[in-house]
């Protein structure tokens, strides 16, 4: 179950951040982590922090761009070191930690830390479903991140002995389906007229929050997709209409 | 209440440790370190690691031995990667936080981290009334001390959230006050015959272990020193009868 948890470092700057990280997910028995375009890596300050993790390291997936490493995750937290506006709904670590695990049960999540610098961008905010705030001293809020990993680890570990006779997992859809969904969703509604091209706004950015929130069901978002699908039909229709 | 706790660095070796600890009290709302005898303090590792905490660092306290750092301690908790022999009963981080948050409302609390080799020694493990043991990963449960502090910090921080209503905190003797006792014990003990030079054993070990386990309050403390005190007055009336 815990190896169903990916844990995804972005543009890590200190590769003795990354080195640390993969020493706290094997201390709490998780083994996947993911590099986003590491500055630096691999690297003999990573092994060295590593210590009996170093196994961690040689396996870590290294990837290009965040949606690569978010592809097949039904499920991607965010972590943040402040409340931001048009944010998903805050958890701490606890029932961040609990629903994660809950759903690995039946799928692959994701949880991003970003940058020692500034942490996540908004836009990598909004590729995800909920926001995890680790409850800090207001004077002094921002981990190091090989701390913050550790904290969240140690969390699923906890939430992971704790899993109760729970019912089947819900089968939600994996990041690149609902990749797929918005591409969708964004064409029709630009042919519609929904969407204005002097006027976008936020509408998609919206839309997008919306749909991650609510988090439709593989078979909801199946009905969506049909209903997208017929309004295609109907729009296919006009234009013959206007041809003929 | 979280300024009562005091964190308590033994030996370490790596001064970038000590800052990634000072910055992992600040973070969670705590500010005592206490460092005994480190390798190498100041450093500018520690400076750097220790990020937006530098003030913890100038304000930690140095002392050349255990003793000194946890005299004034009515509770000290020692923390293990395994688990040992001889032990005191055994709490998960958590458990030991609700203690700790509860003692620190009458008195100071203090925690022992060892070294990043070995932790703590026997000696020092046997000077706690209870042990702390985190819950990891069975093929490598040994954390990176400052991770330790940090998730340590964490359930503190945690557990003073927490606070109900409680009752008003049972008054503990400090450190000083049970090793005066101890050293009383054996005094009397030694004179009354029940320790024999010969066959010593682990006599005063395990009335150490006993009395930790147990916990006198202060008033039961003072109970037990007149009983002692009482013994040495039968003693020296026992010397007189024997010179008349």
């Amino acid at each position: 179950m815990l190896d169903n948890i990916r844990i995804i470092m972005i543009n890590t700057f200190h590769p003795g951040n990354i080195g640390a990280a993969a020493r706290a997910l094997k201390n709490m028995g998780l083994s996947q982590l993911w590099l986003v375009d590491p500055r630096e890596f691999p690297h003999e300050e990573a092994d060295s922090r590593a210590a009996g993790a170093k196994d961690l390291l040689d396996s870590a997936v290294v990837v290009n761009s965040v949606e690569e490493a978010i592809a097949d995750c039904q499920l991607v937290i965010g972590t943040s070191a402040r409340q931001r506006s048009f944010d998903q709904p805050l958890l701490d670590a606890e029932q961040a930690a609990g629903l994660m695990v809950d759903e690995a049960r039946g799928g692959t999540v994701g949880i991003l830390f970003g940058r020692e610098t500034m942490g996540l961008t908004n836009e990598e905010m909004m590729l995800c479903h909920r926001h995890l705030f680790i409850d800090a001293n207001e004077d002094y809020p921002v981990l190091n991140i090989a701390q913050a990993i550790q904290l969240v680890c140690y969390e699923l570990r906890r939430a992971s002995k704790n899993t109760s006779a729970l019912p089947e997992p819900a089968p939600y859809p994996r990041q690149q389906e609902m990749v797929l969904f918005f591409e969708h969703l964004e064409k029709v509604l630009r042919r519609t007229g929904f969407i204005i091209p002097q006027h976008e706004g936020r509408v998609m950015d919206k839309l997008r929050r919306y749909f991650n929130r609510t988090r439709p069901e593989k078979a909801e978002l199946g009905m969506l997709r049909g209903i997208l699908t017929s309004v295609e039909e109907v729009l296919a229709r006009e234009v013959d209409n206007n041809k003929s």
